[in-house]
């Protein structure tokens, strides 16, 4: 089975991403990659590492190549999915998004976060949200409708939110995290989550030997974290940037209750029959911390579990690489599930960490 | 004046960073360095910055141009400067330690951290805690005991405390902090603070483009920063390493009482009437974030503030150098208190981030 | 078909990457992994990008495992090769040796740069030369006796040889080069190069925001280059350190002859055709350098061609990941060369570069 | 004595250190800051290290602050300096040029390269040329001019042709290289030389863990290198780009004549009797090469010597701050020169290389 599939944004870095994956997936074809600035040309004369591999040139947006699709990623900033998703899913044509469009289920903290209004409330009903292991039903359900021939559409989960979550999700989910409590998250990312313009920030002469936290108290990642965790109101998230490329580990400090395990082998044990059936998760013994180099340029996720006491706290944190498993890999393994195929199709390389 | 001064353990990376400082100081004649294991060689040899600038050699821990200083840095392991500092406080030489060995006030909590017994506690309960910032009381006593002709001992505060008490202690001496309520310090830090001997951890392939954390639960700073702010058992604090060489940055995140503040301002405010005669730190203003490059090299603080809503809660961030204000620097502020010099001589310099 | 391959001294970097190559190759099934001082260690727990991946131990040199392959990759330092090949080569399993000591094919040289004696003679005179687009002939030979069921050996080109030779050999084969004249040679490496154990060199902290030359005039590629090129004692070749993990430029200035192209593109357009059956390497347009990181990752080679007028030089440079195409992805070519399959099976993989 | 100083393009990366060199010195008093584009703006608003520690605000290029210097430092583009140069010194203000304008003597080997005509050609004739090591004659002439009064131009020496002569000049001068050689020069430079602009060049995405040749053949630092070494056409320079920021390395390779000695030691001993007035520079033994970290931060140049043989050739390297020597530490250099200060007044400061 060949399912033909577009990159729209194809040059930005989730992107050039998703590019990467799909022109080496076993069941995808890549027909077509679209980008405004970039349309005509080459793609190895934008991102070199193509050169002697692919012929492939950037279209633009409203390219009818992207017509003869059967998927489309969309790898645009927020508000232009608004935009293009509609049409898209009426001429039949499913859509994996990146942005965050589609991810807050309720209109209003769209529009509160995002200061946009949301036009697309129906299509927003329809959507599922892209996150495999902790949120299945949802891709089942967009699975089953377009088996049947429907186009459907995935709003996929966001880097911080996917690597969060993934942290905090099973001991939330068992009861152990105590009822109302702060949810203290503080991430770090490398420089691609600031993306591929050229800014002050992400000049290498700025960027390289400094830590910093940006946009505390007020990161748009906020809510989503609290919609996947069910906890409104309750996640304090302090994002960073850290010299590195790829790669975000995020640290969630958790209040457990009193009556819950003190010891990290119990949390362990928890998160490994939680992720059973997530073959991208790794869940590392107790006293072993992730390691984002060793999980970026992968689609894998790697949890650390401590606790500390006498504060009686639980500390989650997960290595993902912020373009893979926070957002082209997880497009990609979202499409094979919406396309029936085995979520790990294309998905299988491991880090290059030496 | 010209005090004599020598560095005990100067080959690592606290040590060289205090020669640095104390060779071009403008009262302090850096008079001898030693190590353990380099001992006869040429500081040139081992840190090349001081190819055609010094003709100093590392001599032994135990040779006699020592005895000849005035003051001692003591940048050896914890438990060396348990063995050491006796012997230099009777021959009246003060000491600058910048172990881990006199920090903490109460013997039994060095034991259970250190899980060895602490030998010293009558030195122990003469030593002042290095912070100027914030315990000035006790550099003051100590000064004055030296003025009169004492040999005094001082308990410089290790990287991760300084950063943290910065950043943390006007909110809770102002009470703003809930009574009880857990302090959640995470913090980055490079690869200096990883010390010099090469380990797969230190080693450039495994440190570059990657974070993790470490000592998660356990790190021995935690009951050094409670002790500063008085805060027992209430701290959670997850060390982090980062693939930069100099800078840490911590961010603590405190709950608020109730009726604290919930605008960033109203901190801003309080923290820089708390810091007012200090001239290392600045606080930043409200919706700016310290950078760890822009102190790096330097012996200088900058704190970020922001709230969280609606979990009320205080994100404070404080970035300094490691080495620096986080080890050598605050060294030689202590000295220069301790011996009567204005506190910032010598230690002017400000990062080279361009 | 099923190829059943082994790895010796699977736990330094040209190993490890060719554990990662061979894992996920169509053909070649990892059977077996050894290391000296990791034996009965999970590959996991050393390099954790194989958490949830694969769960295969590390086992000693002399395992009977390693009886059962067709082929071996030896990743072990120079003279080790010499002892285990041969046994290998008896028990009729083919050699593909990473490492040094079956690449000059003078012993007299051998003993002369590596200052011990070449004991395997007769096997050194059957060994074919790795370095598929300029030696292919070697390899064809020995693929013809494997196919009859002789066990071969392959001696890969080293990484600094490997892109020095591709980016000058087309110009001297075609006789553009001046007989006799100095080939000058700067060529730049990642740390990896450096090797896996944990050094001052390849510390974080002395590596990281540092270049420097080593080796000058005395670096072991230098008699290996010569003798791809044919230039005996005209080789000038000055290795230098960066920081950066994968990747090597090689930098070859030629002197021309009076009457060789002053163009660019006249080179251009040579090398092309040189390079025309060799699916790895690009050759840029005139006017464009190739970058390290378009091709780390991947077994990819990129060349740049320009001109240096008056002098009439040609600066060719080529950028290839060392462990890939310089080290283990040039390993994998060979084999699958020798065992008859397409030469980029299982190298399909692009620069993760962004 | 306080001499009046202002920085005419204070923001860029060279003007920013001058700045830093200056506010720090103990002779010249830093009045004025201009950038024609931050206007208005705090200085520690844009380089955050100056928090805390200066108030300066950068002025409009044409603001009368700098009518009352007594010697302007211009760190901005070439063609800039033709235009503002000669208003300085007809107002009676001394000018350290840290541009390219006044460097070629010849005014037609500057239209050549820059592709503009120059307008100053009387200035320029008047000039001195900045590189007090090997050219200190002009400086010394210069110098003696202002001390009567006179209002000089100093054109202070690029950072590829001061780290390259450097290498090259005494082995040159003693007549070692053979006449009409080749002389071969592949540099590596960290970022910071690609200067402050954002663009995808400098981006930390793509200049991270990246090396790449550029201008290859074409940059215009090659006839500068060639007039100061007085060799005309012979220099074959290749510069390239590594992923740091502060810091320069040279790798020049020079063909001996037949009776030039084969020894390092005694090229060593001929640079060391050549720089024996240089406080900046260090020859290292031979057997040693120069690290750019070494340097980085400091006004020093690292100098190591290796031969290749059997070419006979020399192979000298020479690293450097190219912000430091290659910029504004030589500006500060020669502005101490000029004013009759000891050469290393306020530029004793050492890297911070751990």
């Amino acid at each position: 089975m060949s399912i033909k599939a577009g990159v729209v944004g194809a040059a930005g870095f989730a992107g050039i991403e998703a590019v990467r994956l799909l022109a080496a997936h076993p069941s995808f074809e890549l027909s077509a990659i679209t980008s405004s600035e970039l349309a005509g040309t080459r793609l190895a004369d934008v991102y070199p590492a193509f050169e002697g591999v692919s012929d492939l040139r950037f279209l633009a947006h409203d390219d009818s190549a992207l017509d003869e699709c059967d998927v489309v990623f969309l790898a645009v900033p927020h508000t232009a999915a608004l935009k293009a998703a509609p049409g898209f899913i009426e001429r039949g044509i499913s859509v994996i998004d990146l942005s965050a469009d589609f991810r807050l289920k309720d209109p209003a903290v769209y529009e509160k976060w995002y200061k946009v209004p949301h036009t697309q409330t129906e299509l927003l009903s329809q959507a599922a949200f892209g996150l495999p292991e902790l949120m299945g039903d949802e891709l089942a359900a967009v699975a089953a409708r377009r088996a049947k021939g429907e186009a459907v559409l995935v709003a996929c989960a966001g880097c911080y939110p996917t690597a969060t979550s993934l942290a905090a999700a099973p001991a939330v989910r068992a009861g152990f995290v105590r009822e109302g409590s702060p949810i203290v998250v503080d991430a770090v990312s490398g420089v691609t989550g600031a993306g591929k313009k050229p800014t002050q920030r992400t000049h290498f002469c700025f960027a390289d030997a400094n830590v910093e936290a940006y946009g505390v108290g007020t990161h748009r990642h906020t809510p989503e974290i609290e919609q996947i965790l069910g906890a409104p109101g309750r996640v304090v998230f302090t994002p960073h940037l850290a010299p590195l490329g790829r790669g975000l580990l995020s640290t969630v400090t958790l209040q457990l209750e009193a009556d819950a395990p003190s010891d990290a082998a119990a949390y362990v044990e928890e998160y490994r029959r939680a992720y059973a059936e997530s073959p991208f998760v790794s869940v590392l013994d107790a006293g072993h911390q992730p390691r984002t180099a060793s999980v970026a340029g992968s689609n894998r996720a790697h949890i650390g579990l401590a606790i500390s006491e006498p504060a009686h706290m639980l500390v989650a944190t997960c290595a993902i690489d912020n373009l893979g498993k926070g957002a082209a890999g997880q497009a990609v393994q979202c499409a094979s599930i919406v396309f029936g195929l085995p979520q790990n199709a294309g998905l299988a390389g491991v880090s290059l960490s030496v």
